[in-house]
């Protein structure tokens, strides 16, 4: 068993809450469910939040979105940030892994740039500490992007317009097209995909009727069967690492013995198979789920959980509630208008597809 | 050589002209050049074209959007038509020629798809007579989208918000989903991906000050060096086929001895290594250039077809005044919401990303 002390806590606290509520009946359950999980749980705020060292202005998030939906920056020149964070589909491709430069596979299923700005770092094992240091990741990995640091400033530089507006992004820098820059002015577009006013932000906002019956029942057993001791936040997720098997081990299928997941970052031995709790925000757009993307159904996700991490053996009445919880999870994404890319010149470096 | 009596009509035609327009001179020219142009061109117009057998309809659009960006409909999942046809870069994407399923590398660079809905057929050789016809391609080419119909219509039918699109386009109809109306619906949103209002449409609608005096004189010499005679019409091109290299032959690396263009189509000796005229609208944003797709600066472009086609060498001033003129056909692009797709569910075919 690895349990960090804040997962410790976070277990505890969640027990305590789960026992609460199971103390209350009648005309006040109601109430009291509403109470426990605004201390669990936390609504999307309706305003982008603040990034850390990376003021989020206008003409970032214009550059950011520009840079998000350019396929030019990948060494191929037809892959995007957007290729396997799709905003059509959750912000994620279809899976199970995502396919990348010269149709390598990837090792871990692609995980949604909605909402991301809320998690505590970034990537299944939490190897990026925030969006900033994330953007510098796909970009150069050979199964992903497969570019270099100067093939993305060699075509940023090629193109007037892109120089034009690394300029306004950041006027008070002498020479402003840099990768740091790049990575600042993407993870400005991304603090803006956030997903607000789903119908459980609506409800941990006091409109009890935002849930129905079999809605809040399904929170209420997230809460007792221990769920929320990971999955809880703003994000429903993304705050922790836990082992995926907490309980028992899952088959070599969904959990590869190669990845041995944050064990990667930390080179603690303890963090073998310890992954990021998943946040399950939007989870219903998000199939196949887990770092493997294996499982494509919501409910025989819930199920697997379940058994795996909590030892508990759900009902089928008890799956579907939990369900239709999590169906609640699903907000509102903003309009995007699809960016015109600046046109490129004779001087912007060509497309490399060799492996 | 190779001529059909269009070819010869227009070609005559446009020798006509170009006399009239070569004994103008003094304060007419001015005139003379608008008059001549307006008989050879067209401008694009500004209301959404009429489709044959296939009214465009607003239902129609919108569902033809959502087929043109879901990477769903392809085997892998990964590639949608807006992969190789991106509208945010001209209708194209980076080149040489495609990369498609399996990373395997497609023959002939993608045709844009902006203002296709003008040309008189479709893809490099014409073998599709309209955009429906198109749209059934790509998609089960095994080099692009290798996708089947059954896999189109199964995962369409996943849906229940894609059933209920359809039926809204095709209202009508029993049983909606077809593969057909799948083409159909593409086609409509196809239509509306026109670029009006270019500093040369301006030119046509009699607006003499849309075109600088550098524009003008490469639309003179556009006219009299004998480019419009293939290169007319709305589209400055798009409507008939001519050889590649109709005074000398092109080498290699430009005309590929294996892709013998419309002679696959029509099997006509005649036809060997003949390709529809390319259409010039938006050619600026459109690098690399041909069908082989490996001359990457539009003025080298210039340059070669004057020698290849029309056995003249132009001097640098010349060629600097026709890439000025090809600059005026850049048009505008109307603003494109990015769709946000319908979810997966559990009968979605799963991705297939085998070779």
């Amino acid at each position: 068993m690895n349990k960090s002390i804040r997962e410790l806590r976070l277990v505890a606290e969640a027990s305590v809450l789960a026992i609460g509520l199971l103390m209350s009946s009648g005309a006040n359950a109601d109430d009291d469910l509403m109470r426990t999980a605004k201390q669990i749980f936390h609504p999307i705020p309706s305003v982008i939040p603040a990034v850390k060292d990376n003021p989020v202005t206008h003409e970032k998030v214009e550059l950011g979105k520009l840079l998000f939906f350019d396929p030019r920056l990948s060494a191929s020149e037809i892959i995007s940030c957007n290729t396997c964070r799709n905003l059509g589909s959750g912000g994620v491709d279809a899976g199970p892994t995502s396919v990348g430069h010269g149709w390598k596979v990837g090792l871990r299923r692609a995980p949604t740039v909605y909402n991301a700005v809320f998690n505590a770092a970034q990537f299944w094992d939490g190897r990026a500490a925030d969006l900033k240091a994330q953007a510098t990741g796909p970009v150069q990995a050979s199964a992903e992007m497969n570019a270099t640091p100067d093939h993305v400033l060699d075509t940023l530089n090629s193109m007037a317009t892109y120089v034009a507006l690394f300029k306004n992004a950041f006027p008070n820098e002498a020479r402003p097209v840099t990768f740091e820059n790049f990575a600042k002015a993407i993870e400005a577009f991304e603090a803006t995909l956030i997903t607000p006013a789903a119908p459980f932000d609506q409800y941990l906002e006091g409109n009890t009727h935002a849930l129905n019956d079999q809605q809040k029942s399904g929170l209420a057993l997230f809460i007792e069967k221990g769920c929320s001791a990971c999955h809880n936040g703003i994000n429903i997720g993304g705050q922790a690492y836990f082992p995926f098997g907490m309980m028992k081990k899952p088959d070599a299928s969904l959990l590869p013995a190669a990845d041995k997941g944050r064990f990667a970052v930390t080179k603690a031995v303890g963090d073998e198979y310890v992954f990021r709790a998943a946040p399950l925000r939007n989870v219903a757009l998000r199939a196949p789920y887990f770092h493997s993307g294996q499982v494509w159904s919501l409910k025989q996700a819930v199920a697997l959980m379940s058994e795996i991490q909590l030892g508990a053996k759900l009902s089928d009445e008890e799956e579907n509630d939990i369900v239709a919880f999590l169906n609640s999870l699903t907000g509102r994404v903003s309009k995007i208008e699809y960016p015109i890319l600046p046109t490129r010149t004779n001087t912007t470096p060509k497309p490399s597809i060799d492996r």
